[in-house]
C-alpha cells in the first residue's frame, strides 16, 4: 500500500473533510498504485480521478476514460470500482474462454453503457462513494482547473474545498512501501553515479558521461528524469544540457540527478574530482558539507524546518563561505520530486518520523563552479538516518570514494 | 529554427492577432529551443512564458524565474530578451575573468533587480514586446490557468484571447529542423524495436524485452516515454505494465512505443512473431494493414482527415474485420505526442505539405490480442511519404523483416 491511510484519515477528519477527489497523475497513483500512462500522451487534458472516503483513501473509486479501463485491473484488490466515460473500442473473440480480467473489461467497457463525459462519470463516482452531501477536498491541480466550480452545480448538496495542499500534507509521511521504492530509486541513482564516475577520465565529455549515467538508470529499471552533469565552472550555468566540454585533470564533475522508479523519485548530488582537488573547491565543499551535516544532525521529530534552515546557513557562513545565501536547504521527496515540507525560511511544519528529505546546500559561483552535497535522509523516531550509501563529501574517480 | 515563423505570422495575422504568450513546456520550447527542465520538478506550478510578436514568434522575450536564467543562454541568438523574477542565488568569484555567458548571467540575475513575481515579469515582458495595447493570444494550458483573467486587469488596454488552439494550428506544419528531429526520434525507436526483436525468443518475458527496448532508446540518446510491449492476448489489456508473461513460440509481441529526442516525439507500432503466424492473426493484421495503406495512399495536400477516416474504416471492414470500429486512425506528432489534426470523424482541417502524422489502425480483441500497424508519414507536395524504415506488416524475430 502506497497511501498512508491512517494518516489520511486523521488529517482529513481533523479538517472536517469526509472525502477526497484526486486529479493528478501522482495523487491518483498514490491512492491506487496505477501509473496512468495516458498522462504521457495528454498531459494537459487527461481527466482521471479517484473519489475516496476519508476513512479509507486507498479504497476509492477510479474515474477514467473507457480507454484506460485496463489500467484499473491492477488496482481492483484495493479500489471499490472503476467508473468510465467516453469512447474506445475493444471487441471479443467469440470462441475464446475469457479470463477474469478480460471478463471484467468486457462487462465494464462493452456490455455496460458509458458515462458521456468525465464530469458525468465523476458525479456518478461521488454518488457511488456516498459523498454527494459531504465535505469533499478536490485536488485542483489536474487538467480541469475549473473542476470545483463545475462540480458545485453538479453536486449542489456537497461542500467542495481545495485539496492539493491536503494531499501534500498526507503524503509528507511515508509508508513502508513508499520507503522501499524511494530507497530503490536512490540505489539505482547511486549506481548510475558510480558508473559515470568509473568512466570519468581526462578528455571525456559531459555528454558522454551523461550517456553513461542515463544508460545505467535505465539498466537499473528506472527512467531518467533530470541529469545535471557539468564540468567545473559550467556548474554555475548548470541547467544547460551536458555538452562538448572535455574533462580536464584539474576540473571537477557536478552531479545533480534524479530518476523515477515505479512512481517514486530520487534527487541526489555530488562533486567528483579525477586529480587533486583545487584548494578553493575543497574549501567550498567543506563549508557546504558542514551545513548539510548540521541539518542531518538537527533532524528529528518535532524540529521546525525553519530552525534547521537558519542554523544551516549560519554553519555554511562560518565554515568557509561567509557570503552564503540560499532559498532552501532541502525538501521532501516521494511521488513528486518536491514533497512538503521544504527546509526553508518560514517553514514551520514540525518534522515527523518517516518523513523523507533531500538535504542539500548548493553553492553556485560564476567563474568557478560551486559546491554541492545532496543526500536522502529519513526521519526516525529519535533522529535521522542518511539513506544514501555513497560516501559523503567530494568523491574521487574512478573509485567513487570520498577523498577525505 | 524549430518554430514555423512564416506560418505563425500568416495564421496569427489572419486572426487579427498581434502577439502570443506561450506557457507550456512544449510551446515555450517550440518558440525558443529551450527545454525547461524545471517543469520536471514543478510540473503543475512552473510559470515560464514566451511573449512574442506575430511577425517573428521565434524572436520573443523569455519570462522565467531567475533560477532558470541559465537556460536562456542557449537561446540568445534568436530571442530578444529574458525577463526574470523571484529569488535564486549565484555568487561571483572575484578573481575570475568571466566569460560572456557568465557576464550575462551576472548582469541579469545579480546586478539587476528581479521582478517580484511571475505575473509582474510577464507584464513587463508584454510591455517590452510593445504588446500592451494589442490583441494577444494566450496559451491557457500552463500552470496558471487563471492567467487570462489576471492579465486582463494588469494590461487593461490589451485584448486577450485563448491561444492553445492557435499554437496547435501553427505547429501542424513542420519546419526542416523539426522534421530532422522527428526522423531522429523515429530512427532511435526503430532501432530499439529491432534490438528487442533480436532478443525475442521463446521463454523471454515481457519485462525483459521492455528492458532491452528502453536501454536501446537511451543508448540512442533519447528518453523512453511510453513502452507498450505485451505478448499475445495481453495486448487487449495493453496499457498494464509489461510483466512476467513468457513468450510462447505461437504467440506474438505487440509494440506501441514512443520516445522523446531533443524535444520531439515518436510513436510507432508493430506486431512481431517468432514462429509461424496464427491464421487469425494474419487475417486481422492484413485487414489493419490494408486500412493503414488506404490512409497513406489517400494522404496529400487538400484531403480532409474525416474523408480518410471514413475510407480507412470501410477498407478494414471489407478486408477481414467486418465489425471494425475506431475513434481515430491517426494524429499529428511533434513537440507533443498528439499534434493536430487527428484523422477522425468530423476532422475537416485539410492536409498540408510538411504535416507529419502517425497513421494507425489498431484493433483490440479480448481473448486473442489484436492487430496493429502504426507508421510515421510525411505529407509531401504531391502525396505522402512513409518515414518509417522498418518493414510494414507483421515482422518476424529475430531478423525484424516482414513475413510476407
Amino acid at each position: 500500500m502506497l497511501a498512508n491511510v491512517d494518516r489520511a484519515r486523521r488529517v482529513l477528519r481533523d479538517e472536517g473533510i469526509d472525502g477526497v477527489i484526486s486529479s493528478t497523475l501522482e495523487n491518483n497513483f498514490y491512492l491506487t498504485g496505477v501509473w496512468n500512462v495516458i498522462y504521457e500522451h495528454f498531459q494537459y487534458d487527461t481527466q482521471s480521478y479517484v473519489v475516496a472516503c476519508s476513512d479509507n483513501v486507498a479504497g476509492g473509486i477510479m474515474v477514467t476514460s473507457v480507454g484506460e479501463a485496463d489500467l484499473a485491473l491492477a488496482a481492483y484488490s484495493s479500489i471499490a470500482d472503476n467508473i468510465t466515460f467516453g469512447k474506445f473500442f475493444r471487441e471479443v473473440r467469440p470462441e475464446a474462454q475469457l479470463s477474469p480480467d478480460e471478463l471484467r473489461i468486457k462487462a465494464r467497457t462493452i456490455d455496460q453503457a458509458q458515462e458521456p463525459s468525465a464530469i458525468d462519470a465523476l458525479v456518478a463516482g461521488i454518488a457511488a462513494a456516498g459523498l454527494d452531501r459531504s465535505v469533499i477536498a478536490v485536488d485542483e491541480r489536474g487538467a480541469n482547473r475549473a473542476l470545483i466550480e463545475e462540480l458545485t452545480s453538479r453536486v449542489p448538496q456537497a461542500k467542495l474545498v481545495p485539496g492539493a495542499q491536503l494531499f501534500r500534507r498526507i503524503r509528507m509521511v511515508k509508508t513502508k512501501d513508499e520507503l522501499e521504492r524511494l530507497v530503490r530509486a536512490l540505489r539505482i541513482t547511486e549506481n548510475a553515479i558510480r558508473a559515470a564516475v568509473a568512466a570519468a577520465s581526462p578528455g571525456v565529455t559531459e555528454a558522454e558521461l551523461h550517456g553513461v549515467f542515463e544508460r545505467a538508470i535505465v539498466g537499473g529499471g528506472a527512467r531518467p528524469a533530470f541529469t545535471h552533469l557539468r564540468f567545473g565552472r559550467n556548474m554555475a550555468l548548470g541547467q544547460l544540457p551536458s555538452g562538448d566540454t572535455r574533462l580536464d585533470e584539474n576540473d571537477f564533475i557536478w552531479f545533480d540527478v534524479g530518476c523515477t522508479y515505479e512512481g517514486y523519485r530520487s534527487d541526489i548530488g555530488r562533486i567528483v574530482v579525477i586529480g587533486d582537488a583545487d584548494s578553493h573547491l575543497l574549501e567550498l565543499c567543506a563549508a557546504s558539507l558542514a551545513g548539510q551535516s548540521c541539518a542531518i544532525a538537527m533532524m528529528k521529530p518535532g524540529v521546525l524546518p525553519n530552525d534547521i534552515f537558519e542554523a544551516v546557513v549560519d554553519v555554511v557562513r562560518h565554515s568557509g563561505i561567509p557570503h552564503y545565501r540560499r532559498h532552501h536547504v532541502g525538501h521532501g521527496i516521494g511521488v513528486e520530486f518536491y514533497d512538503q515540507p521544504t527546509i526553508s525560511p518560514g517553514s514551520t511544519t514540525p518534522l515527523e518520523s518517516n518523513m523523507i528529505f533531500e538535504v542539500e546546500t548548493p553553492y553556485y559561483e560564476l567563474g568557478f563552479g560551486g559546491a554541492f552535497n545532496e543526500d536522502t535522509v529519513l526521519i526516525t523516531d529519535s533522529g535521522s538516518q542518511v539513506l544514501t550509501e555513497l560516501d559523503r563529501g567530494i568523491l574521487k574517480a574512478p573509485s567513487a570514494r570520498a577523498i577525505n
